[in-house]
């Protein structure tokens, strides 16, 4: 791997705004439509899908802080506004002075299940739809390499 | 193009995921950095360098919203926050009852000079350094592909 010199290059620069450009674009548009369908946010699926794929459905906030695949610090405010519509519940651990865990409730599931088919059609038409299997094999090949 | 089915199978959700967790990787690997050494939140940064780049240093709260590449749904907090800092100054527009511009002042443009040091060394380190030149060339088209 060749050392990085301090300060990216213009096309070292290119590639690293074309990947934030993508980003951005790709969330406003799935967060657009999941809005418009479902009157959930982005951040709000997020939170969904990892206290649905944590054991018995629950994590302390902190590791649902660390779980969590979009902004982080405002975990606290998603996780409120899910609490007050009946989706997540918030309990305090027992024998555990400072812990807080957040569980996924049934209607949690529910809300989850029907906004995953606006969110998975939309990741189809969104990002699987704009690259070839061979592209798309590759994106995510290199995508596992910045995860060092 | 081939039509892309409803439902992304599991290679390309795959692919996906890659995709969010290396931004969230190296978002908050960047973050961290910038938080440490300069006392600058990423998405502060990123306000700065957008107001640095655009006309007269200035723009409408609505345009910088829109040209940020992290969380639009953070801006307004975000100039306040860079408001009480001396860095970002809002005014009203002459003439236009609802218009308000943010505007990058001289110690905001220090500030993000000192800050885009830390920033870019990290760009080269936590992602221009885990790529080759082919690689991340190739990575930056692909991301251009993906705006569609």
């Amino acid at each position: 791997m060749p050392e990085a010199s301090a300060r990216p290059s213009r096309e070292e620069l290119y590639a690293w705004r074309a990947f934030l450009r993508a980003h951005a674009h790709i969330t406003r548009v799935l967060e657009a439509e999941l809005v418009a369908e479902q009157r959930l946010s982005l951040g709000g699926y997020d939170v969904l899908v990892q206290l649905a794929e944590a054991p018995e459905r629950r994590l302390r906030m902190a590791e649902l802080a660390d779980a969590v695949l979009l902004s982080r610090s405002g975990v606290t405010r998603l996780v409120d506004r899910l609490e007050r519509a009946g989706m997540v519940a918030r309990e305090r651990v027992a024998g555990d002075g400072r812990g807080v865990v957040a569980t996924l409730t049934d209607r949690g599931l529910d809300v989850l299940r029907t906004a995953a088919r606006t969110h998975l059609a939309g990741v189809s038409r969104h990002f699987v739809a704009l690259l070839t299997p061979e592209q798309l094999r590759h994106f995510g090949e290199l995508c596992e390499k910045l995860i060092d």
